[in-house]
């Protein structure tokens, strides 16, 4: 993205703490499909992607990847052994971090999830299951 | 890092979520200099850096920063007009993330500081401030 279209972001925000746990762990070693889950949840959240980096640790592996976003970021670490998954959603602005669960629950195919979301730099709980 | 040396690590960890005021804001425009103090950071608490990405927003605005781990991540959101840095170290394994606190408390010239230190999955409260 063009430096001139990222847009500067009021300080303070919501940040989603999931944690997930899915059906099948297929996804979960899957780095390009995680990559594309996370920016398409950011672009749905209403926020702008600077950039990405995913990681696959190999084999049946996880992935720990981030995305910079002119909003804050999108963190994801995934345990296809246990099928967990950690995953963070901190956005500033007009952004709203609870709009990327549903597509996280579908694409993640959830058998379990909980969540906190969390007001910052106050830390009061949003919402929280 | 060679793909060889990045270690394995089981899921669930700590996370530290710190909010931190500046005396000073000139640190928190400067992509380089943070990004230093992070990856120094994550040596100390033991982390492995796999790789960094930091953003300067341009001109008086802040940087959007992480790092990821083979322990999962450190980030970090700087917002210089209030002096506000909203942090977060997340990392499994044998790494201990309140061993940044000091890191950041005196490389970012920290007025005032808040963080909470959570158990994840399990949301538990290890510590806060």
């Amino acid at each position: 993205m063009a430096e001139s279209n990222i847009p500067i972001v009021p300080p303070g925000g919501e940040h989603l703490i999931l944690e997930l746990w899915s059906n099948g762990s297929d996804v979960l070693t899957c780095a390009g499909k995680i990559k594309q889950i996370c920016e398409d949840a950011a672009t749905e959240a209403g926020a702008t992607v600077i950039t990405s980096h995913f990681h696959h640790f190999g084999g049946g592996h996880g992935v720990s990847g981030v995305v910079v976003l002119a909003e804050s970021h999108i963190s994801i670490h995934t345990w296809p052994e246990t099928g967990y998954s950690a995953i963070d959603v901190f956005m500033c602005g007009n952004s709203r971090p609870i709009k990327t669960l549903e597509i996280f629950k579908k694409e993640f195919d959830a058998r379990e999830v909980r969540y906190q979301l969390v007001k910052r730099p106050s830390g009061k709980i949003i919402e929280a299951m």
